[in-house]
């Protein structure tokens, strides 16, 4: 019967049966030591036999292993116990020797991205990296469940569709059995039209962008939280509801998982209940002053001011979380509900330094929002868009909500300096393997 | 502060603030009642003052209205509880006669299959249509805890992919910043490579099959349930753990939401924990025998025989699910372990008639591997392969798991007759709108 090495301090003086990758091999002082890595984490081991030492001739790094020994404390060992008098038996020897040292995390520099990413098969069974990953599906199950208890029900929307083209950036196109077809860059006509079915609802899915540009903070593929609510009272509704959610994952995350966020010298990040609003024009003109900048000319937060404001807000606020409010109108989606004629009822939420999501409310009436697509060039003929237009024409209530990026959630709470290392296999211009 | 429809009966004689949308005009007897559709389901209200029924005039089934008034007992209601002396207001009226009769559904004979999608968005308002989705929903948060509870982690893995030549269904391609790419038909390898870091891996997600068959069983974008495990002990680990998977799910769903599945007037399934097993040869043998049919020159089973063993299997062994084992080498694929000369490691779950999963146990040994790919005719110095085989090289344990579809799920528990019904926006040959 198996044991896993993090179950190991429940059986001290018992003799145990472990599996696992053979993940550090060294000897110390004439007597050698292996690490066993299996889901539980490692454990070290000691042997001493002459006969099972010789197993590990010309055995390497990742080699599955079998163990048979006794349980023992012992302080200086990972876990504070080691196992003694050791069987082992090599199930299937690796021949290689390894291409990078997986007992210590590759540089995350930016300059060596590439290297992280050519071995990211192995690099990944490092400890610290694969906990990155533990994190992120932690927090999506924090997601889930803060979701599920606001009545929110999980919808699938197909990424295949006619025509992406509410979102502004550049879609992939192909040839879906001879027609014309893109790869859908969120599912916010279906979540809207789901409103209408649910009133709460949320996806959880890739969304595509072909993004020619190369930066920290945008790849090709992304895993978005798309949420969409209904039967809001205002704007400030989604505001609230997007805060809630961010604080309660972010609080949860760190209440069960602390001691591996402190493994990846994640920063605690400073939060709370109720996130500061600042308006577009406010934090232009905060940061104009500190900075001695004349920002007049600028429509969006440059990527300088949403880090800066972020800081700005730690410091005067105590939270690092903050909504930039009053989104320009200029930059205003056809489905997104106007505020007057310089903004719309939009915010984003910022994130230590970073924008995690855009939550506006959306025009949910009719005539309104069939003017504002034909201002934004699409015919409201197009068969594409009739299911959309449906639902309006057959009652629509107030509603808004956000597309979440859960990429960049991942890189903030862990710490992380580029989008990509918060993926496991990142999509960039450049990048489609692995 | 707004009350739903399903909380009234705790709140018999007070007066609530209900908000949601008209469901269902009628008159009865010189009275007015309405009903109010929000998601918690339905509430009805008796109008008397004829200023409020007034305020109906010309108003449609959609609209989005706000009540106020008493609640009172009334057995005949739904919920058995009625909205009295109610106060209205008309929040966004609609205008428009709806195309379709909400509070019907729709038909779902294939032959009506395309009305049912052209007026989806409003066919899903209809309470059993919404229900369908809403058990899907739970469907998948069962299926998530059960996985959880099993240590396993849930990833995400790119769907845009330099080579989905894994699968052996057509595949879609496209332009990736100018060179070629195709959109993922599995995480195949890239959660067995998972299975390296984490022994026990899921992913919940999009699929793409350009499949140009129309049957009730194709759709070319599917949600996959993929899963895959390490550290096992033979083939028999993988069936037991899907076997215990499906079980679970299954038994839950009945115990929590029983009354939505018998409005939806779900046949309950015979299921027991062991799942018996016939093997591809046993059940050609049977079907032939049974049916007088010569069966000895096909290599899989037909879709006649999947139907006809899950019955058999529902007389005999008081259970609607099967594996099918032993499946052809000749269908094996290269990441599959061979059994024998004839067949592989591998299974097909039926459940009702349909296969859910084919469940194989994986190769996992570096040498033989490569000789499977190559046989396969794919080069090993590949690029887009170097991951994979990299996890390989370094040392990989016994794994299997499964690609279990989702919708399929759905439809059979559901007791649905297509694919395409248990999917909100299906995708086929024809269909890519909605």
């Amino acid at each position: 019967m198996r044991v896993l090495s993090n179950q190991l301090s429940e059986h001290v003086d018992e003799t145990v049966h472990l599996e696992g990758w053979l993940h550090k091999k060294r000897l110390l002082g004439g007597l050698t030591f292996i690490n066993l890595r299996d889901r539980g984490g490692v454990v070290q081991a000691l042997l001493k036999d002459p006969t099972e030492v010789d197993k590990l001739k010309g055995v390497h790094i990742g080699s599955i292993l079998e163990l048979d020994g006794v349980v023992v404390r012992e302080a200086r060992a990972p876990g504070g116990v080691e196992l003694h008098d050791v069987k082992l038996n090599v199930v299937v020897p690796v021949v290689y020797e390894p291409p990078i040292e997986i007992d210590k995390p590759l540089s995350h520099k930016p300059e060596n991205l590439d290297t992280l990413f050519e071995h990211r098969s192995l690099g990944l069974r490092n400890l610290n990296e694969a906990k990155v990953f533990y994190v992120r599906s932690m927090l999506l199950k924090y997601i889930r469940e803060f979701l599920y208890s606001k009545d929110f029900v999980e919808i699938q929307t197909p990424k295949l569709v006619a025509n992406a083209a509410e979102g502004g950036a550049e879609v992939f196109k192909l040839d879906y059995f001879g027609k014309p077809a893109s790869l859908a860059q969120s599912p916010q006509l279906y979540k809207q039209v789901m409103v209408g079915v649910f009133e709460r609802v949320f996806e959880v899915g890739p969304a595509f962008r072909a993004e020619p540009s190369a930066t920290t903070r945008h790849v090709s593929e992304v895993t978005m939280l798309d949420l969409e609510m209904a039967f809001i009272h205002g704007h400030e509704d989604v505001l609230n509801m997007v805060q809630a959610l961010l604080y309660a994952v972010v609080t949860k995350v760190w209440e069960q998982h602390g001691d591996i966020l402190n493994d990846l010298k994640a920063p605690k990040p400073l939060l709370k209940d109720k996130f500061p609003r600042y308006s577009m024009k406010q934090i232009h003109e905060l940061y104009a002053k500190e900075n001695q900048t004349d920002m007049s000319g600028e429509v969006d937060l440059t990527p300088d001011e949403e880090r800066w404001i972020c800081e700005y807000a730690k410091q005067h606020d105590g939270c690092e979380a903050v909504f930039a409010t009053d989104l320009p109108r200029s930059k205003m989606k056809f489905y997104h509900m106007a505020k007057d004629d310089a903004s719309a009822l939009s915010a984003d939420l910022l994130f230590k330094g970073l924008e995690l999501a855009t939550c506006p409310q959306r025009e949910h009436r009719y005539d309104q929002l069939k003017q504002q697509m034909e201002a934004a060039g699409i015919s409201i003929d197009d068969h594409a868009y009739q299911f959309y237009l449906q639902a309006f024409k057959h009652g629509m209530p107030a509603h808004g909500g956000c597309g979440f990026g859960i990429d960049r959630l991942v890189e903030k709470v862990v710490g992380l300096g580029n989008i990509k290392e918060a993926i496991l296999f990142p999509r960039d211009i450049n990048r489609i393997v692995p």
